[in-house]
């Protein structure tokens, strides 16, 4: 494949930008890559397992000549990030970035991308419990979407087809959305089911009457699905909850009221509903099938789970 | 291995009557199994695919001689199903159950049992998404947990071992727990989860600014989880909430307090209560995995999330 851009920076070397680099070097369609992370142990360690072409001790040396520069830190601190970079970035380079709200980064970055540099925002639906630099796998993209969603309605067209054709070369589907709309489709989607995971944990590991061991042992129940959520990364998850506060707030107002109406058909002992609530839902799952977005295979084909 | 019951009736031939028959026949300590379903339909696919030696057209006909019965149906019909069974018993055998519900299952099968039958309930901790008679598979139970639930203080002991070593014999750990603490740890570790499972993915289905095709293809980024729990079944699951109400009731209140708290933190923009709250749900997940109760592969192994 051409190449697509002769070299590329990522800021941040956690789950999403080690993979990105992994299915780079698969794809084959960039030159050169550079990279840096705040922490020195982080930078020690891509050195060591060959995340990377060039691991740089600063930012600032990282985004030297890039063509396209990838913010993949948390969303909280991006602004900070493109205030140090915006006077170092080449002239025609396009930064976009990773994060899982878009409106705030937005706001947050656009003011410190200087002009004619593109500013083109992204978001890849992709991920895994797991995080930091070893984390990542070139197939993680693979049959995912990205959106992109353009910072205004000037954005340069070219920048962002380029930026799309980037993505796909590292196996994912891509889309453009608005910036609102994202939000709030990753409100439903992602955000209220990672903070209900959450509580649900936090709930079940404070109950005095029963045991940590209890809710360890007994988990294949149900539990478990929800733990693996709720180890996402603490750091990554509180930004986006402050930051895409107003769509989570309105889902969880949602989701509260439905699970007020589900609690008093229990309190009442009225089956029907409960029946016909859980009947709905399942149409739900098989649309994630058929359109591929998750294995078939009971449990997610879990070890000892095969028919 | 040496025989543990010369017959065994199955009542009700869905996911775990199957794999139980599966199981049986891998471990060979069963003479002979019979089984019955009330749907014809059920029947018969269950001799098509060489499900139980015997299928029988009645429950009666299916206990006749049998050593241990195991009730496989709904919790809510599991007393009409004894009622009608109960005269047909063999003297000295051994009726259980595989219910998710403890308490109900005691009150409501209890009283049919005759004089001289041993009930000794249980549920194994075990399942997937997916139900019916082809449902199946031998290592459902594999290092997975049954409680054992004596129905009195008199419950006959050598009766309980005895079920334990068959439960033992189709792969799985045994423990023995009272009645009252199995629902709650159930309502904590299943129930809820389910509940809030089967809201979540009502919400997301819901919502008008949000079409389905939308959270069908982004679901990846979180929600695909909560799907896969919500697509259980719908019968099963309504007699747990109607029978479970009290437990369950208890542990919603708990976790819509603990919402509330962390929806009041966003609300507030107080990243620090949110970072600490999850970051102290990790451990949970580190302890299922050290427990071998899921598997330690990102994304639980998906296809194409190996590293």
């Amino acid at each position: 494949m051409a190449q697509q851009y002769e070299k590329v920076a990522l800021i941040g070397l956690g789950l999403i930008a080690s993979s990105m680099f992994w299915a780079m070097k698969r794809a084959g369609t960039v030159g050169e890559v550079s990279g840096y992370a705040r922490s020195a142990e982080t930078r020690a360690t891509a050195r060591e397992i060959g995340l990377c072409d060039t691991v740089c001790d600063s930012a600032i040396e990282a985004v030297k000549d890039a063509d396209l520069v990838v913010l993949c830190v948390p969303v909280g601190v991006m602004g900070a990030v493109a205030e140090e970079i915006g006077p170092h970035l080449k002239p025609g380079a396009t930064v976009s970035d990773v994060g899982s709200v878009k409106k705030a980064v937005i706001d947050s970055v656009g003011p410190h991308i200087p002009e004619g540099v593109h500013f083109v925002p992204a978001h890849p639906l992709a991920g895994t419990e797991q995080s930091g630099p070893t984390a990542g796998f070139a197939e993680l993209f693979d049959n995912r979407w990205v959106l992109i969603v353009p910072s205004s309605d000037d954005t340069d067209d070219a920048a962002v087809i380029r930026l799309q054709a980037f993505w796909e070369g590292l196996g994912a589907f891509v889309e453009r959305m608005d910036a609102e709309h994202h939000d709030l489709v990753l409100a439903v989607t992602s955000h209220t089911p990672h903070l209900i995971a959450y509580t649900m944990v936090g709930v079940a590991d404070d109950l005095r009457r029963v045991t940590d061991s209890e809710v360890i042992k007994y988990s294949a129940a149900g539990f478990r699905d929800f733990t693996r959520i709720a180890a996402s990364d603490p750091t990554m998850w509180r930004d986006v909850f402050l930051t895409n506060k107003e769509a989570t707030l309105e889902i969880l107002g949602r989701f509260t009221e439905e699970l007020f109406a589900l609690q008093r058909a229990i309190r009442k002992g009225d089956g029907d509903h409960l029946h016909a609530y859980f009947t709905r839902t399942r149409a739900i799952r098989r649309g994630i099938i058929e359109a591929g977005q998750d294995t078939a295979a009971p449990d997610f084909g879990r070890t000892g789970s095969k028919r």
